[in-house]
Protein backbone atom coordinates (compact mmCIF):
# COMPACT_ATOMS: atom_id res chain seq x y z
CA UNK A 1 0.00 0.00 0.00
CA UNK A 2 1.68 3.22 -0.72
CA UNK A 3 2.50 5.86 1.66
CA UNK A 4 1.72 9.50 1.06
CA UNK A 5 2.55 13.14 2.43
CA UNK A 6 -0.02 15.52 3.29
CA UNK A 7 -0.11 18.61 4.92
CA UNK A 8 -1.89 21.27 7.09
CA UNK A 9 -1.43 24.64 6.20
CA UNK A 10 -1.63 27.26 8.83
CA UNK A 11 -2.40 31.00 8.46
CA UNK A 12 -3.21 34.46 9.99
CA UNK A 13 -5.34 35.53 7.40
CA UNK A 14 -6.39 39.49 7.52
CA UNK A 15 -8.58 41.45 5.43
CA UNK A 16 -6.10 41.83 2.88
CA UNK A 17 -7.24 38.71 0.22
CA UNK A 18 -4.07 39.59 -1.86
CA UNK A 19 -1.74 39.59 1.00
CA UNK A 20 -3.92 36.08 2.04
CA UNK A 21 -4.07 34.02 -0.96
CA UNK A 22 -0.11 34.87 -1.54
CA UNK A 23 0.80 33.76 1.51
CA UNK A 24 -1.55 29.97 1.34
CA UNK A 25 0.23 29.74 -2.86
CA UNK A 26 3.82 30.12 -1.07
CA UNK A 27 3.01 27.48 2.05
CA UNK A 28 0.79 25.08 -0.21
CA UNK A 29 3.80 25.23 -2.91
CA UNK A 30 6.53 24.63 0.15
CA UNK A 31 4.04 21.72 0.93
CA UNK A 32 4.57 20.29 -2.69
CA UNK A 33 8.20 20.90 -2.14
CA UNK A 34 8.58 18.39 0.65
CA UNK A 35 6.55 16.04 -1.43
CA UNK A 36 3.01 16.50 0.26
CA UNK A 37 0.05 15.09 -2.35
CA UNK A 38 -2.66 16.03 0.12
CA UNK A 39 -2.73 19.58 1.20
CA UNK A 40 -5.58 21.53 2.86
CA UNK A 41 -5.65 24.78 4.43
CA UNK A 42 -7.87 26.58 7.24
CA UNK A 43 -11.37 27.92 7.37
CA UNK A 44 -11.47 31.77 6.01
CA UNK A 45 -8.18 31.57 4.02
CA UNK A 46 -9.23 34.20 1.76
CA UNK A 47 -10.39 36.48 4.53
CA UNK A 48 -10.58 36.94 7.77
CA UNK A 49 -11.56 40.49 8.85
CA UNK A 50 -14.71 42.59 9.55
CA UNK A 51 -17.77 40.36 9.01
CA UNK A 52 -19.65 43.47 7.25
CA UNK A 53 -17.02 42.78 4.74
CA UNK A 54 -17.47 39.20 4.02
CA UNK A 55 -20.71 39.64 1.75
CA UNK A 56 -19.38 42.43 -0.35
CA UNK A 57 -15.77 40.35 -1.01
CA UNK A 58 -18.07 37.13 -1.97
CA UNK A 59 -16.52 35.11 -4.71
CA UNK A 60 -18.22 32.87 -7.04
CA UNK A 61 -16.70 29.43 -7.43
CA UNK A 62 -14.55 30.75 -10.32
CA UNK A 63 -13.85 33.49 -8.93
CA UNK A 64 -9.79 34.42 -8.13
CA UNK A 65 -9.22 31.85 -5.07
CA UNK A 66 -10.58 29.10 -6.42
CA UNK A 67 -9.45 29.51 -9.93
CA UNK A 68 -5.67 29.92 -8.04
CA UNK A 69 -6.31 26.85 -6.31
CA UNK A 70 -7.72 24.97 -8.83
CA UNK A 71 -4.06 26.00 -10.83
CA UNK A 72 -1.76 25.38 -8.37
CA UNK A 73 -3.65 22.01 -7.87
CA UNK A 74 -3.12 20.75 -11.48
CA UNK A 75 0.58 22.73 -11.17
CA UNK A 76 1.97 20.63 -8.76
CA UNK A 77 -0.62 17.55 -9.35
CA UNK A 78 -2.02 17.59 -5.87
CA UNK A 79 -5.25 17.12 -4.12
CA UNK A 80 -5.47 20.82 -2.25
CA UNK A 81 -8.80 22.10 -0.26
CA UNK A 82 -9.43 25.47 -0.23
CA UNK A 83 -10.17 25.10 3.69
CA UNK A 84 -13.07 28.44 3.19
CA UNK A 85 -14.20 31.14 1.69
CA UNK A 86 -16.77 33.54 1.21
CA UNK A 87 -19.16 32.17 -1.85
CA UNK A 88 -21.50 34.22 -3.23
CA UNK A 89 -25.22 33.34 -2.60
CA UNK A 90 -28.80 33.64 -3.89
CA UNK A 91 -29.50 34.37 0.02
CA UNK A 92 -29.73 38.60 0.58
CA UNK A 93 -27.09 40.10 3.06
CA UNK A 94 -25.60 36.74 3.22
CA UNK A 95 -22.89 34.45 1.39
CA UNK A 96 -21.78 30.99 2.28
CA UNK A 97 -18.65 30.06 4.36
CA UNK A 98 -16.94 27.08 1.63
CA UNK A 99 -15.06 24.42 1.34
CA UNK A 100 -13.64 22.76 -1.99
CA UNK A 101 -11.41 20.50 -2.77
CA UNK A 102 -9.58 20.47 -6.51
CA UNK A 103 -7.98 17.51 -7.71
CA UNK A 104 -4.78 17.30 -9.18
CA UNK A 105 -6.15 18.06 -12.87
CA UNK A 106 -7.24 21.18 -11.12
CA UNK A 107 -10.91 19.94 -11.32
CA UNK A 108 -13.27 20.61 -8.37
CA UNK A 109 -13.95 17.18 -6.60
CA UNK A 110 -16.49 18.76 -4.06
CA UNK A 111 -17.96 21.65 -2.40
CA UNK A 112 -19.10 22.13 0.98
CA UNK A 113 -21.04 24.84 2.48
CA UNK A 114 -20.70 25.12 6.12
CA UNK A 115 -23.29 23.47 7.93
CA UNK A 116 -23.38 24.55 11.43
CA UNK A 117 -22.74 28.33 12.83
CA UNK A 118 -20.96 29.86 15.23
CA UNK A 119 -23.92 31.81 17.24
CA UNK A 120 -21.55 31.96 20.20
CA UNK A 121 -21.02 34.37 23.00
CA UNK A 122 -16.86 33.19 23.77
CA UNK A 123 -16.78 35.86 26.57
CA UNK A 124 -18.87 38.77 27.33
CA UNK A 125 -16.22 40.82 24.95
CA UNK A 126 -16.48 38.27 22.42
CA UNK A 127 -19.33 37.16 20.98
CA UNK A 128 -19.75 35.59 17.41
CA UNK A 129 -22.71 36.09 15.34
CA UNK A 130 -21.74 34.24 11.87
CA UNK A 131 -25.56 33.65 11.44
CA UNK A 132 -25.92 37.42 10.48
CA UNK A 133 -23.83 37.22 7.77
CA UNK A 134 -23.59 33.62 6.32
CA UNK A 135 -26.03 31.49 5.12
CA UNK A 136 -25.77 27.93 6.25
CA UNK A 137 -25.77 24.78 3.90
CA UNK A 138 -27.44 21.65 4.88
CA UNK A 139 -25.56 18.87 2.09
CA UNK A 140 -23.24 16.33 4.02
CA UNK A 141 -20.57 16.20 1.33
CA UNK A 142 -17.80 13.04 0.56
CA UNK A 143 -15.27 13.09 -2.62
CA UNK A 144 -14.49 10.39 -4.16
CA UNK A 145 -10.76 10.38 -4.80
CA UNK A 146 -7.71 7.46 -5.44
CA UNK A 147 -6.70 8.08 -1.78
CA UNK A 148 -10.14 6.92 -0.44
CA UNK A 149 -13.17 9.30 -0.05
CA UNK A 150 -12.91 12.65 1.89
CA UNK A 151 -15.66 13.86 3.59
CA UNK A 152 -15.68 17.63 4.10
CA UNK A 153 -16.63 20.10 7.17
CA UNK A 154 -15.74 23.61 8.51
CA UNK A 155 -14.68 24.47 12.29
CA UNK A 156 -17.98 24.59 14.05
CA UNK A 157 -19.13 21.13 12.46
CA UNK A 158 -16.58 19.68 14.52
CA UNK A 159 -18.91 19.98 18.32
CA UNK A 160 -21.66 17.90 15.82
CA UNK A 161 -20.78 13.78 15.55
CA UNK A 162 -23.94 12.84 13.78
CA UNK A 163 -21.97 15.05 10.82
CA UNK A 164 -18.86 12.88 11.26
CA UNK A 165 -21.39 9.57 11.44
CA UNK A 166 -23.07 10.14 8.44
CA UNK A 167 -19.60 11.57 6.11
CA UNK A 168 -17.99 7.92 7.63
CA UNK A 169 -21.48 5.94 6.60
CA UNK A 170 -20.76 7.45 3.32
CA UNK A 171 -17.68 5.74 3.32
CA UNK A 172 -15.42 8.63 4.14
CA UNK A 173 -11.91 7.60 5.06
CA UNK A 174 -10.12 11.07 5.42
CA UNK A 175 -12.08 14.00 7.46
CA UNK A 176 -10.99 17.46 6.77
CA UNK A 177 -11.77 20.43 8.95
CA UNK A 178 -10.37 23.37 8.08
CA UNK A 179 -11.32 25.93 11.10
CA UNK A 180 -10.22 28.74 13.24
CA UNK A 181 -11.11 27.96 16.53
CA UNK A 182 -10.69 30.95 19.10
CA UNK A 183 -8.00 31.03 21.95
CA UNK A 184 -10.93 30.57 24.24
CA UNK A 185 -12.68 27.51 22.22
CA UNK A 186 -9.37 25.96 21.29
CA UNK A 187 -7.06 25.87 24.44
CA UNK A 188 -9.87 23.13 26.13
CA UNK A 189 -11.80 21.83 23.40
CA UNK A 190 -9.56 21.71 19.62
CA UNK A 191 -7.50 18.96 20.36
CA UNK A 192 -10.08 16.32 21.78
CA UNK A 193 -12.58 17.36 19.35
CA UNK A 194 -9.91 16.53 17.16
CA UNK A 195 -8.52 13.61 17.92
CA UNK A 196 -12.58 12.11 18.68
CA UNK A 197 -13.53 12.36 15.63
CA UNK A 198 -10.26 10.26 14.41
CA UNK A 199 -10.73 7.72 17.14
CA UNK A 200 -14.50 6.94 16.82
CA UNK A 201 -14.88 7.18 13.19
CA UNK A 202 -11.49 5.47 12.18
CA UNK A 203 -10.57 7.91 9.89
CA UNK A 204 -7.42 10.04 9.07
CA UNK A 205 -8.65 13.80 9.96
CA UNK A 206 -6.58 16.98 8.81
CA UNK A 207 -7.18 20.03 10.58
CA UNK A 208 -5.56 23.26 9.32
CA UNK A 209 -6.20 25.75 11.55
CA UNK A 210 -5.84 30.13 11.33
CA UNK A 211 -3.19 31.01 14.49
CA UNK A 212 -2.42 34.34 15.96
CA UNK A 213 -4.44 38.07 15.16
CA UNK A 214 -6.51 39.13 12.52
CA UNK A 215 -7.57 42.28 11.49
CA UNK A 216 -11.25 41.95 12.24
CA UNK A 217 -11.44 44.71 14.70
CA UNK A 218 -12.08 42.85 17.74
CA UNK A 219 -10.88 40.63 19.98
CA UNK A 220 -10.76 37.71 18.25
CA UNK A 221 -7.41 35.70 18.47
CA UNK A 222 -7.18 32.11 16.84
CA UNK A 223 -5.77 28.79 18.61
CA UNK A 224 -4.06 27.68 15.38
CA UNK A 225 -2.41 24.27 16.48
CA UNK A 226 -2.95 22.77 12.66
CA UNK A 227 -3.33 19.05 12.82
CA UNK A 228 -2.83 15.53 11.27
CA UNK A 229 -4.54 12.93 13.47
CA UNK A 230 -4.29 9.18 12.10
CA UNK A 231 -6.95 6.42 11.97
CA UNK A 232 -6.15 5.73 15.19
CA UNK A 233 -5.95 9.00 16.66
CA UNK A 234 -2.40 9.76 17.13
CA UNK A 235 -1.39 13.51 16.37
CA UNK A 236 0.55 12.69 13.93
CA UNK A 237 1.95 16.59 13.20
CA UNK A 238 1.03 19.54 14.57
CA UNK A 239 1.90 23.06 13.64
CA UNK A 240 3.96 25.64 15.34
CA UNK A 241 2.45 29.21 16.33
CA UNK A 242 1.97 31.14 12.95
CA UNK A 243 1.43 30.70 9.72
CA UNK A 244 3.32 27.63 8.49
CA UNK A 245 3.03 23.69 7.69
CA UNK A 246 2.68 20.62 9.51
CA UNK A 247 3.42 17.54 7.24
CA UNK A 248 3.12 14.01 8.00
CA UNK A 249 3.38 10.64 6.50
CA UNK A 250 0.19 8.40 5.68
CA UNK A 251 0.00 4.99 5.78
CA UNK A 252 -3.76 4.00 4.27
CA UNK A 253 -3.45 0.49 5.05
CA UNK A 254 -3.56 1.60 9.08
CA UNK A 255 -7.47 2.46 8.58
CA UNK A 256 -8.39 -0.74 7.82
CA UNK A 257 -5.94 -2.34 9.76
CA UNK A 258 -7.75 -0.39 13.09
CA UNK A 259 -11.57 -0.84 11.36
CA UNK A 260 -10.70 -4.68 11.31
CA UNK A 261 -9.04 -4.77 14.63
CA UNK A 262 -11.63 -2.60 16.54
CA UNK A 263 -15.04 -3.30 13.97
CA UNK A 264 -17.09 -0.42 15.93
CA UNK A 265 -19.17 0.15 13.06
CA UNK A 266 -20.27 -3.25 13.58
CA UNK A 267 -21.14 -3.10 17.28
CA UNK A 268 -23.27 -0.45 16.52
CA UNK A 269 -26.14 -0.64 18.33
CA UNK A 270 -28.33 2.70 18.73
CA UNK A 271 -29.78 4.52 15.50
CA UNK B 1 -26.63 27.00 43.54
CA UNK B 2 -25.01 24.99 45.82
CA UNK B 3 -21.50 23.62 45.04
CA UNK B 4 -21.29 19.59 45.34
CA UNK B 5 -17.79 17.14 45.89
CA UNK B 6 -18.06 14.51 43.40
CA UNK B 7 -15.64 11.11 43.59
CA UNK B 8 -14.64 8.68 41.10
CA UNK B 9 -12.81 5.82 42.78
CA UNK B 10 -10.26 3.56 40.87
CA UNK B 11 -9.54 -0.35 41.60
CA UNK B 12 -7.71 -3.09 40.83
CA UNK B 13 -9.86 -5.30 40.97
CA UNK B 14 -9.27 -9.43 40.65
CA UNK B 15 -10.85 -12.60 40.60
CA UNK B 16 -11.22 -12.40 44.86
CA UNK B 17 -14.92 -10.44 44.91
CA UNK B 18 -14.61 -10.65 48.38
CA UNK B 19 -11.55 -8.60 48.50
CA UNK B 20 -12.80 -6.10 46.19
CA UNK B 21 -15.98 -5.38 47.33
CA UNK B 22 -13.99 -4.43 50.91
CA UNK B 23 -11.38 -2.25 49.15
CA UNK B 24 -14.44 -0.35 47.19
CA UNK B 25 -16.33 -0.04 50.08
CA UNK B 26 -13.07 1.56 51.97
CA UNK B 27 -12.30 4.28 49.17
CA UNK B 28 -16.29 4.42 48.59
CA UNK B 29 -15.86 5.49 52.87
CA UNK B 30 -13.21 7.81 52.01
CA UNK B 31 -14.39 9.36 49.35
CA UNK B 32 -17.46 10.41 51.94
CA UNK B 33 -14.84 11.23 54.80
CA UNK B 34 -13.57 13.89 52.39
CA UNK B 35 -16.93 15.17 51.67
CA UNK B 36 -18.40 14.01 48.27
CA UNK B 37 -22.06 13.10 48.07
CA UNK B 38 -21.97 11.64 44.24
CA UNK B 39 -19.44 8.48 44.21
CA UNK B 40 -18.77 6.05 41.23
CA UNK B 41 -16.99 3.09 41.33
CA UNK B 42 -15.57 1.18 37.95
CA UNK B 43 -16.58 -1.26 35.66
CA UNK B 44 -16.00 -4.44 36.67
CA UNK B 45 -16.35 -3.64 40.48
CA UNK B 46 -16.81 -6.75 41.71
CA UNK B 47 -14.64 -9.39 39.51
CA UNK B 48 -12.22 -8.59 37.08
CA UNK B 49 -10.76 -12.51 36.88
CA UNK B 50 -11.15 -15.47 34.43
CA UNK B 51 -13.71 -14.88 31.62
CA UNK B 52 -15.36 -18.03 32.33
CA UNK B 53 -15.88 -17.32 35.91
CA UNK B 54 -18.10 -14.28 35.17
CA UNK B 55 -21.81 -16.50 34.42
CA UNK B 56 -20.56 -18.45 37.61
CA UNK B 57 -20.28 -15.47 39.91
CA UNK B 58 -23.14 -13.69 38.38
CA UNK B 59 -25.39 -12.11 41.14
CA UNK B 60 -29.13 -10.45 41.15
CA UNK B 61 -30.04 -6.71 41.87
CA UNK B 62 -30.58 -8.00 45.39
CA UNK B 63 -27.47 -10.13 45.67
CA UNK B 64 -24.14 -9.29 47.73
CA UNK B 65 -22.67 -6.48 45.82
CA UNK B 66 -26.04 -4.14 45.14
CA UNK B 67 -26.74 -4.89 49.17
CA UNK B 68 -23.55 -3.51 49.89
CA UNK B 69 -24.01 -0.57 48.03
CA UNK B 70 -27.46 0.24 48.49
CA UNK B 71 -26.28 -0.13 52.24
CA UNK B 72 -23.38 2.26 51.86
CA UNK B 73 -25.36 4.83 50.04
CA UNK B 74 -27.67 5.23 53.05
CA UNK B 75 -25.58 4.90 55.87
CA UNK B 76 -23.14 7.61 54.11
CA UNK B 77 -26.15 9.97 52.92
CA UNK B 78 -24.68 10.00 48.87
CA UNK B 79 -25.47 9.18 45.66
CA UNK B 80 -23.58 5.98 44.69
CA UNK B 81 -22.92 3.97 41.66
CA UNK B 82 -21.65 0.06 41.68
CA UNK B 83 -19.53 1.17 38.36
CA UNK B 84 -20.59 -2.53 37.05
CA UNK B 85 -20.83 -6.11 38.57
CA UNK B 86 -21.97 -8.80 36.84
CA UNK B 87 -25.70 -9.61 37.04
CA UNK B 88 -27.49 -12.71 36.40
CA UNK B 89 -29.40 -12.64 32.98
CA UNK B 90 -32.29 -15.25 31.77
CA UNK B 91 -29.70 -16.06 27.76
CA UNK B 92 -27.77 -19.48 28.70
CA UNK B 93 -24.42 -18.90 29.54
CA UNK B 94 -24.39 -15.16 29.68
CA UNK B 95 -25.09 -12.71 32.22
CA UNK B 96 -25.27 -8.53 32.32
CA UNK B 97 -22.76 -6.24 32.61
CA UNK B 98 -24.81 -4.05 34.71
CA UNK B 99 -24.36 -0.39 36.60
CA UNK B 100 -26.88 0.44 39.14
CA UNK B 101 -27.29 4.23 40.96
CA UNK B 102 -28.64 4.24 44.38
CA UNK B 103 -29.89 7.12 46.03
CA UNK B 104 -29.06 8.46 49.52
CA UNK B 105 -31.77 6.55 51.20
CA UNK B 106 -30.13 3.23 49.31
CA UNK B 107 -33.20 2.74 46.91
CA UNK B 108 -32.10 1.94 43.49
CA UNK B 109 -32.48 4.87 41.28
CA UNK B 110 -31.29 3.06 37.41
CA UNK B 111 -29.82 0.09 36.53
CA UNK B 112 -27.90 0.12 32.99
CA UNK B 113 -26.86 -2.77 30.91
CA UNK B 114 -24.06 -2.05 29.29
CA UNK B 115 -25.40 -1.97 25.40
CA UNK B 116 -21.62 -2.43 23.09
CA UNK B 117 -19.44 -5.28 23.81
CA UNK B 118 -16.02 -4.85 23.57
CA UNK B 119 -15.31 -7.74 21.05
CA UNK B 120 -11.56 -6.42 20.33
CA UNK B 121 -8.46 -7.69 19.29
CA UNK B 122 -6.21 -5.34 21.31
CA UNK B 123 -3.07 -7.02 19.83
CA UNK B 124 -2.30 -10.62 18.45
CA UNK B 125 -1.79 -11.62 21.94
CA UNK B 126 -4.61 -9.79 23.96
CA UNK B 127 -7.82 -10.65 22.29
CA UNK B 128 -11.19 -9.97 24.06
CA UNK B 129 -14.64 -11.44 23.11
CA UNK B 130 -17.30 -9.72 25.67
CA UNK B 131 -20.14 -11.20 24.14
CA UNK B 132 -19.50 -14.83 24.71
CA UNK B 133 -19.84 -14.33 28.42
CA UNK B 134 -22.25 -10.94 28.03
CA UNK B 135 -25.70 -10.31 27.08
CA UNK B 136 -26.20 -6.97 25.79
CA UNK B 137 -28.74 -4.51 27.28
CA UNK B 138 -31.19 -1.89 24.90
CA UNK B 139 -32.08 0.41 27.17
CA UNK B 140 -30.91 4.22 27.32
CA UNK B 141 -31.10 4.66 30.96
CA UNK B 142 -31.25 8.39 32.48
CA UNK B 143 -31.96 8.55 36.41
CA UNK B 144 -33.74 11.82 38.19
CA UNK B 145 -32.17 13.13 41.01
CA UNK B 146 -32.12 16.20 42.83
CA UNK B 147 -28.77 16.90 41.52
CA UNK B 148 -30.26 16.90 37.68
CA UNK B 149 -30.38 13.96 35.54
CA UNK B 150 -27.92 11.28 35.07
CA UNK B 151 -27.00 9.38 31.80
CA UNK B 152 -24.98 6.21 32.78
CA UNK B 153 -22.99 4.17 30.04
CA UNK B 154 -20.22 1.68 30.47
CA UNK B 155 -16.45 2.08 29.07
CA UNK B 156 -16.57 0.58 25.43
CA UNK B 157 -20.18 2.71 25.23
CA UNK B 158 -17.16 5.50 24.91
CA UNK B 159 -16.80 4.94 21.32
CA UNK B 160 -20.40 5.36 20.55
CA UNK B 161 -21.39 9.09 20.73
CA UNK B 162 -25.30 8.10 19.80
CA UNK B 163 -25.80 6.64 23.08
CA UNK B 164 -24.62 10.20 25.14
CA UNK B 165 -26.64 12.33 22.34
CA UNK B 166 -29.70 10.23 23.10
CA UNK B 167 -28.76 10.55 27.08
CA UNK B 168 -28.19 14.05 26.43
CA UNK B 169 -31.62 14.28 24.70
CA UNK B 170 -33.34 12.64 27.29
CA UNK B 171 -32.10 15.91 29.71
CA UNK B 172 -29.07 14.48 30.95
CA UNK B 173 -26.68 17.17 32.88
CA UNK B 174 -24.43 14.10 34.51
CA UNK B 175 -22.53 11.17 32.62
CA UNK B 176 -21.30 8.39 34.06
CA UNK B 177 -18.59 6.03 32.43
CA UNK B 178 -16.93 3.41 34.51
CA UNK B 179 -14.77 1.67 32.44
CA UNK B 180 -11.90 -0.48 32.59
CA UNK B 181 -9.99 0.95 28.72
CA UNK B 182 -6.53 -1.24 28.12
CA UNK B 183 -3.49 0.32 28.78
CA UNK B 184 -3.01 -0.14 24.52
CA UNK B 185 -6.43 1.61 24.13
CA UNK B 186 -6.03 3.85 27.30
CA UNK B 187 -3.34 5.15 26.08
CA UNK B 188 -4.83 7.33 22.96
CA UNK B 189 -8.57 6.90 23.41
CA UNK B 190 -9.12 7.61 26.86
CA UNK B 191 -8.80 11.09 27.56
CA UNK B 192 -9.79 12.62 23.91
CA UNK B 193 -13.09 10.25 24.39
CA UNK B 194 -13.61 11.42 27.93
CA UNK B 195 -13.40 15.19 27.33
CA UNK B 196 -15.16 15.28 23.80
CA UNK B 197 -17.97 13.50 25.47
CA UNK B 198 -18.01 16.31 27.72
CA UNK B 199 -17.44 19.14 25.72
CA UNK B 200 -20.08 17.77 22.68
CA UNK B 201 -22.96 17.30 25.31
CA UNK B 202 -21.99 19.77 28.17
CA UNK B 203 -22.69 17.63 30.73
CA UNK B 204 -20.15 16.63 34.06
CA UNK B 205 -18.68 13.14 33.72
CA UNK B 206 -17.58 10.81 35.99
CA UNK B 207 -15.13 8.11 34.86
CA UNK B 208 -14.09 5.81 37.06
CA UNK B 209 -12.04 3.50 35.98
CA UNK B 210 -9.44 0.09 36.80
CA UNK B 211 -6.08 -0.01 37.22
CA UNK B 212 -3.15 -2.08 36.73
CA UNK B 213 -2.94 -6.13 36.50
CA UNK B 214 -5.96 -8.11 37.19
CA UNK B 215 -5.77 -12.00 38.02
CA UNK B 216 -8.10 -12.85 34.49
CA UNK B 217 -4.95 -15.04 33.39
CA UNK B 218 -4.19 -13.02 30.14
CA UNK B 219 -1.39 -10.33 29.57
CA UNK B 220 -4.46 -7.38 30.51
CA UNK B 221 -3.52 -4.25 32.16
CA UNK B 222 -6.29 -1.45 32.42
CA UNK B 223 -5.01 2.08 31.92
CA UNK B 224 -6.56 4.20 35.29
CA UNK B 225 -6.37 7.33 34.72
CA UNK B 226 -10.13 8.05 36.25
CA UNK B 227 -11.27 11.10 35.77
CA UNK B 228 -14.14 13.81 36.63
CA UNK B 229 -14.25 16.47 33.47
CA UNK B 230 -16.26 19.09 33.81
CA UNK B 231 -18.98 20.43 31.27
CA UNK B 232 -16.78 23.15 29.72
CA UNK B 233 -14.05 20.05 29.38
CA UNK B 234 -11.81 20.63 32.14
CA UNK B 235 -10.31 17.40 33.59
CA UNK B 236 -11.04 18.77 36.87
CA UNK B 237 -9.88 15.44 38.92
CA UNK B 238 -7.79 12.77 37.65
CA UNK B 239 -6.34 9.49 40.02
CA UNK B 240 -2.66 8.36 40.36
CA UNK B 241 -1.94 4.56 39.09
CA UNK B 242 -2.88 2.41 41.50
CA UNK B 243 -6.34 2.01 43.48
CA UNK B 244 -7.26 5.37 45.16
CA UNK B 245 -9.78 8.25 44.77
CA UNK B 246 -10.04 11.32 42.82
CA UNK B 247 -12.41 14.18 44.01
CA UNK B 248 -13.60 17.50 42.36
CA UNK B 249 -15.74 20.33 43.27
CA UNK B 250 -18.71 20.89 41.23
CA UNK B 251 -20.83 23.72 40.08
CA UNK B 252 -23.75 23.00 39.02
CA UNK B 253 -24.06 26.16 37.62
CA UNK B 254 -21.62 25.76 35.30
CA UNK B 255 -23.97 23.60 33.13
CA UNK B 256 -26.32 25.92 32.39
CA UNK B 257 -23.66 28.98 32.08
CA UNK B 258 -22.10 26.95 29.01
CA UNK B 259 -24.95 25.65 27.56
CA UNK B 260 -26.67 29.26 27.46
CA UNK B 261 -23.20 30.89 25.90
CA UNK B 262 -22.23 28.19 23.68
CA UNK B 263 -26.36 26.88 22.61
CA UNK B 264 -24.88 23.96 20.65
CA UNK B 265 -28.37 21.91 20.48
CA UNK B 266 -30.01 24.94 19.22
CA UNK B 267 -27.68 24.62 16.45
CA UNK B 268 -27.69 21.15 15.56
CA UNK B 269 -28.94 20.66 11.84
CA UNK B 270 -29.06 17.27 11.10
CA UNK B 271 -30.16 14.13 12.53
Amino acid sequence: MPRHVAAVVQLTSTSDVKRNLGMAEDLVRRAARHGATVVATPENTTFLGPHGDKVRLAETLDGPACSLFSRLASELGIHLLLGSFNERATVPDRCHNTSVLFGPDGKRLAVYRKIHLFDVDVSDELRFRESETIAPGSSVVVAETPLGRIGLSICYDLRFGELYRALRREGATWLTVPSAFTLTTGKDHWEPLVRARAIENQCIVLAPAQHGRHDDGGLRQSWGHSAIVDAWGHVVAQASDGPGIALAEIDLSLVDQVRSTMPVDQHRRLP
